[in-house]
């Protein structure tokens, strides 16, 4: 059966009110798909689906929701059932629903939690969402270091059931320091009378809690792990990052630059969304675009006219002087953008990479730009000032590459210098910075020419 | 020691062509860390360096080495010593590293390899390299249904040493055939006498070899899971993917798409990649573009230049209903590209989306070409056309926003019909697409009104 069919199935349900159905009809559907069902239905009665599953089952599925839509959906169900959903959650998971809960009923859902799991997700709550900290979950398995192979044997057999997947047991001194790791791998086949001290690898890397989820990311690429100690500054173990929740982040993160690209701070889907809800995300980039873009409409208007006049076939060279400024940039800003991200240039070196970029811009300008005013001067050719015509549509595409190569590698690393995401230097930004630089550039030129 | 300080002492060692000693100082030195150093150096010498390492040390720097780079400075190694560094290497990363060798050198070093190991890689080789089978690797631990968990256990006492890591043990039947799967943390809690069939579980997902790696990474995010079986049309194990191999493939196409948007077909690194290459990789897109836009100038030149003499101040708002029509297109790909990335909108629907896209972008159009039209008459209030001059501009910006939301959606789905990278369909070729809409229908409605 397809999600249109459950849904439609569902639908029916939800008009009879009947959530015992609806817990039955999707006892086996996945919990993604589940997710789809509930952003498919009518909006109003989104809430009134996920308040019929098991808390289970609505745990697996909320994360799955979109990030805005959830946040309405679960602040309609009462604190209780929130709370139940949240005691079926890993700790770092339960953090997150929790710090997206407005704070009133974030405080009454965690003292209606089951006590032992807000222990847990209390102290994550004290780190930024995009932290370590943020990503991290407490429930791991660790054992002392003078504690044998056997008898942590016996220790996972008692928590199993707490921690839901792991990979190693972390091994700590009698202060929770943390001392090694050992993959579950090693420990099956040790000695059972071992010490975990003479079993365990000593740790190859770890983090401290206030650490950017990037760099986080950037580590798991790195020394290809699947798990990651987080330990505080006095190398106390605090919890463990999952390989599934580096996936997360890095598929978000690389969503986040996408969009950026284009204005836009979040997904909008082209057809649930509602239309107005797409106006409104869309239209300030736009209009702050354009507000730049009537400023040179401003300018041509009041100094270029006279020349313009004179020499009405200069505005036919315009869109090609921008729209190569424009695309140097681009491709400029994405290359120092994407190093930056790799961490393969250092923001220090602001100097030796404007020099490079200009360089290669220089290049790309002068090819452009005689291959801009061969043409020019060949479709032009009875115009009396044909060749000056050529000159300035080659000097203006000269210094439109130059000025976006050097903007498209100092607004990145500037903002990076400020604690901003590179990223948002590109998209709608440069596209207007570029446009004002390109057409101004060419018809000042061109009048000092002409 | 930082980076630059072993650069330094490294260069010295190769000039003295002493590679003990490069291998000493290299020898506490991480993998990613020696790549970077090997990127610092002379490319003449950079071959030197890699083949000073053992063979384990330089599996591991291998693929930390830029692609581009790395098959220049492998393929200059005797094939003898490619084997030794590919018999190291688990047989996912092997079977890269000859897929990226010369197909002579390929087939001589597999011929050199251990024979065990050359047994693993040959079947991968089959594999595209951005599919399931070509990202999965051979090595794992299985056993039959009937072995019990004693069995299993001292099977993986006994291959421990070949297979890297792995996180449970696959149950297949005695034709190979994939029933389950045993989780390191259940089967090292199970009773050692029962039967592998009893401990194990169902698999909630497999995959065949020659699904897309971007499938792949979606089942991924989808279900959590850090390990993924590949099984044949037949049901038998093949191999497994780890999250380690999938957080790459991410990384990857988030690039590859991110590129994609600036016209870039590969990482351009702003300093170390030689000047002349960073041109030539760079030009094409900005010379396509290019050709489109002197097509404008053309086009103005030979059509529009009498409207132009008549009414000099129509040049002053062309950059503003290009930006405009540009930037909403963008918005339009990037929301659509991203939507059939995630599986969330169908090709199917194409006419919906186009009526649900092209409906926001009249909307969006509207509000910025009322604001253009209003800002244009203030203006020029002292022109004599000055309202047919601000209808031009709203009706511009109008079917400008309109034109480029038809094609922000149309292109990337019928792109990803023909099985193109549907990205594609942003960057420079939405650029030259929207400023040859938005110029020339600006100029072709003014000259109809004025």
């Amino acid at each position: 059966m397809n999600i249109q069919d459950i849904t439609q199935e569902i639908n029916g349900y939800i008009e009879a009110e009947n959530s015992d159905a609806i817990r039955i009809a999707l006892a086996e559907v996945h919990p993604s798909d589940i997710a789809s069902i509930i952003q498919n239905i009518n909006p109003d009665k989104q809430s009134y689906l996920l308040d019929s599953l098991d808390p289970e089952t609505a745990s697996e599925v909320y994360f799955e929701l979109d990030i805005d839509q959830r946040e309405e959906i679960i602040t309609d169900l009462d604190e209780e059932k929130i709370a139940d959903i949240a005691d079926e959650m890993a700790s770092d998971d339960a953090a997150d629903l929790i710090g997206e809960l407005p704070e009133d009923t974030a405080e009454t859902v965690l003292s209606k939690m089951d006590p032992e799991e807000a222990k847990d997700v209390e102290p994550l709550l004290l780190y930024p969402e995009d932290s370590a900290g943020g990503i991290m979950q407490s429930e791991l398995v660790k054992v002392e270091n003078d504690t044998n192979v056997r008898d942590s044997i016996n220790w996972i057999r008692l928590i199993a059931d707490d921690v839901e997947e792991f990979h190693g047991i972390y091994v700590t001194d009698n202060k929770d320091k943390l001392l090694g790791f050992i993959p579950l791998q090693k420990l099956i086949i040790a000695n059972p009378s071992s010490s975990a001290q003479s079993v365990m690898e000593e740790l190859e890397v770890s983090v401290t809690p206030y650490i950017d989820q990037e760099e986080v990311a950037n580590i798991f690429k790195k020394y290809n792990i699947v798990t990651l100690p987080v330990i505080s500054d006095e190398g106390i173990l605090l919890g463990r990052i999952t390989a599934d929740d580096v996936i997360d982040v890095i598929s978000e993160e690389a969503e986040e630059d996408i969009y950026q690209y284009a204005g836009l701070k979040e997904h909008l889907h082209p057809i649930y969304t509602p239309t107005y809800e797409r106006i409104k995300v869309r239209s300030p980039w736009l209009l702050l675009t354009l507000v730049g873009e009537l400023l040179i409409a401003l300018i041509i208007i009041k100094v270029f006219e006279p020349t313009l006049v004179k020499v009405a076939i200069l505005a036919a060279f315009m869109p090609a002087i921008m729209a190569t400024g424009g695309n140097v940039g681009l491709q400029t800003t994405t290359i120092i953008v994407r190093s930056l991200g790799m961490g393969t240039i250092k923001t220090k070196q602001i100097f030796t990479l404007i020099a490079s970029e200009m360089k290669v811009g220089l290049a790309l300008g002068a090819i452009c730009g005689i291959l801009s005013a061969i043409i020019g001067i060949l479709i032009s050719y009875n115009e009396p000032q044909v060749l000056k015509l050529g000159l300035a549509v080659f000097l203006a595409m000269l210094s439109a590459t130059l000025a976006t190569s050097f903007v498209g590698v100092a607004a990145p690393i500037i903002l990076q210098k400020l604690n901003f995401d590179p990223a948002a230097s590109s998209g709608p930004f440069l596209t207007m910075f570029n446009d004002i630089f390109g057409s101004l550039f060419y018809l000042l030129i061109a009048m000092l020419i002409l």
